[in-house]
């Protein structure tokens, strides 16, 4: 990667393009795919469980008999036969809603960013779960936004928590744009909001007039329980919605949705049209012919199934493995846990150890606006084999445990291979009476939170 | 649309967000896409020519043989493949590049996004064509930039044009972010630039510190030559490079690419993952697929071929049917021809009358910043057959007529549909005297030029 301070067209970028930086994920996977490191790190979806002999033929036979119209330009809100599916999708989570009012989008990451261009001028502020996931940190950031975590603990977002933080921004004489939350198999905490949770977080949005960014790539993946209402479904007028086909069917076709208010849905399609001209027209329809003609359905139960395994073999192997003082929590869907390490240990310092040891996480730091988080990692269970991630988390293991006696031998140095060493880093553990207890990620320094 | 005096969100949204408004060319897409109407107004490839069966049973047997790479996530640059393959097509106008230096992206729609989001702060100044094309005054527009129109003539952008313009910014103490040109049949002026002239702006360039934006969508589909070299092989640190496969191959894949020197690449990069986090693997794929399985070569023969012909359809009717003191450009690639009306019409106000006449164009006003250009219109023959382009041009050349007899009676009133009638308008025809000869677009006003 180039130093800024040798690029020499540094003085002719746009303000918000000086403080891009590569993300801390982005880093780490040219070491974390070297086939002899079990990666724990990435979100990719297991795609093996694909029939990939039908989806082949499926689209052979689209591009022979529709590919005048596959191949060429489309819409810029999207293909009116997709949206139709899509709000059929939309109706297992309790949405009713109108094909006009769902804009596709490259990935629900482009939904993301399209949300962030029309609503935020450089400063806004962001409500956003603490922690949360770093692609919205990474459209947040060059959307130049003032990213305020609100802590969450085994049940999701707390709703007094979001309240508190809506009360401080109020005798700040501020307001949020919106609330960007996760509701389902969060990324990266792991858990899921009940559903008292999220009547209380939207009757809050409407006592509050905020609106809610609800981004649900994860809902038709949990293990143990059908679909819950999505935000959405009980409030169609302050919830904007994300979907996508990443997780469900693929992410390689770059697929997802945003569904908003009308007056909303409008400045989405423009904003995407100065962005992209239009969504691919050959994706979406190769989506909706999967959708027609292949038991999509039960290919979902399908990945549910892979996904349970993966994650009962990586819940088994943390018991069996941690050394005490180390937490995980318990997702029930998705694709992720949430680990926080026993006290003084950094996760961002111990990464260059673990890779040395052959497994690769991503450190919690990467799940904060403000770079905070070291105690904790985000661990993937859905790519790897069940073996394959019991032997990662052995490797995991084992480098905790050195760490842990090296800081009882040297009490002052826990997380000695930091680059950013911080005064009071390592010293002690913090104080759990300064964090609720069950929050799952760190109390948000005061000036953020 | 919804009237953004009802919009309930209105006080929410970024600032930028208020300009937004929906282009004449989309508002248009509607009518002229009814089957009665000879649609000279789209700018869509003709896709008939392409072997369907050919490609359906490569795109097939790619899924079946490496669908668990192509419908996985990729790389935010864009596959190595891929890039490989690019570097070879821009070989052939005379540009050495690396593939590390290659980011792909959604259609060249996205990279000139990606270039906006990357240099542009808001009033921003930028360099265009006089007319340039509306998807990038849209992007633009969308940045907030402040578009100066550039003249240009049969031989493309005027070097002594711009030579002005940047001595003008220099008098205000201002400087351009970069020139946006569109050297091969231009987009909608119909028109390449020279060689010399592609010299001499490369020169400007230098001597004046200013980046070149380069837009070559149309490069390869030349009727008469061979292409020409790139301003980027001239240049390969002031020239951002922008391709595509849209005109060449398919539009909707959504593949195109921009080449940049590595500082900025690198940028590119970052700006593009807070976007759409990587393009789509499968549609990178199945384009390294058709170039590596398919005489790709000999099909950009064939495309040529059937563009000339309707080209030759085009020029044919226009010079058998349009009343005098029409004129037009006389393209020798691309889509389109830029005609401009005699003197007192209104492109804009007759359009109304053309699509109750079952004809339909894109008014020139559409291809300036500041929505002038009201005389001219942009005629694309790539989407018709031949039969239906002449029978376009006859009922086009038909307005064209009654209007010029409406005005013969009335001498105050012509353009009489327009909806904005200005204290000047259709009074007399612009005193040719204003404007250099051969030029094709309006001089731009004084406050913008």
């Amino acid at each position: 990667m180039s130093s800024t301070a040798l690029d020499p067209y540094r003085d002719r970028y746009a303000a918000r393009t000086l403080g891009m930086t590569a993300s801390e994920i982005r880093a780490l996977f040219a070491v974390a795919s070297r086939p002899e490191v079990v990666s724990l790190a990435g979100g990719m979806p297991n795609l093996s469980a694909l029939p990939l002999d039908a989806v082949g033929a499926v689209i052979g036979d689209l591009v022979i008999r529709r590919g005048e119209t596959a191949l060429q330009y489309g819409s810029g809100q999207g293909d009116p036969v997709l949206r139709e599916h899509i709000c059929e999708i939309m109706a297992l989570e309790g949405i009713q809603a109108s094909p006009d009012d769902v804009v596709v989008t490259v990935g629900s990451q482009q939904a993301l960013d399209l949300v962030a261009r029309v609503f935020l001028d450089p400063g806004d502020i962001v409500l956003a779960e603490s922690p949360s996931y770093v692609g919205a940190l990474g459209t947040l950031s060059a959307a130049e936004a003032d990213v305020r975590h609100v802590a969450m603990d085994d049940a999701g977002l707390i709703p007094e928590a979001l309240r508190e933080a809506l009360d401080r921004l109020a005798t700040e004489g501020r307001s949020a744009k919106f609330l960007y939350t996760v509701p389902n198999y969060h990324n990266p905490a792991g858990v899921s909001m009940t559903l008292e949770r999220r009547r209380e977080v939207v009757a809050l949005a409407a006592e509050y007039d905020l609106l809610i960014l609800e981004d649900n790539p994860y809902g038709l993946l949990g293990f143990d329980r059908e679909p819950m209402d999505a935000l959405r479904a009980m409030d169609a007028d302050r919830v904007l919605y994300l979907g996508s086909f990443s997780k469900t069917f693929a992410p390689g076709l770059r697929v997802g949705w945003v569904l908003a208010p009308q007056a909303i849905r409008e400045k989405l399609i423009l904003a995407s049209e100065a962005q992209i001209l239009c969504p691919s027209n050959f994706s979406q329809m190769v989506v909706s012919a999967y959708l027609e003609t292949q038991p999509w359905r039960d290919q979902i139960k399908i990945y549910r199934e892979v996904y349970r395994e993966r994650r009962d073999a990586m819940l088994d192997a943390l018991s069996q493995q941690m050394p005490a003082g180390t937490t995980w929590t318990h997702p029930d869907g998705g694709f992720y846990t949430w680990l926080t390490l026993p006290g003084g240990l950094d996760a961002k310092a111990m990464l260059p150890r673990a890779v040395e040891a052959r497994v690769a996480y991503v450190a919690g730091t990467a799940f904060f606006a403000d770079g905070s988080g070291e105690r904790h990692m985000r661990l993937s269970y859905c790519f790897p084999t069940p073996e394959r991630i019991r032997e990662g988390v052995r490797r995991l293991a084992g480098v905790v445990k050195e760490e842990l006696e090296l800081q009882a031998m040297f009490p002052g140095n826990a997380g000695r291979a930091s680059r950013h060493p911080r005064p009071d880093s390592g010293q002690t553990a913090p104080d759990p009476g300064t964090v609720p207890r069950g929050r799952i990620g760190q109390a948000p320094p005061p000036d953020l939170a």
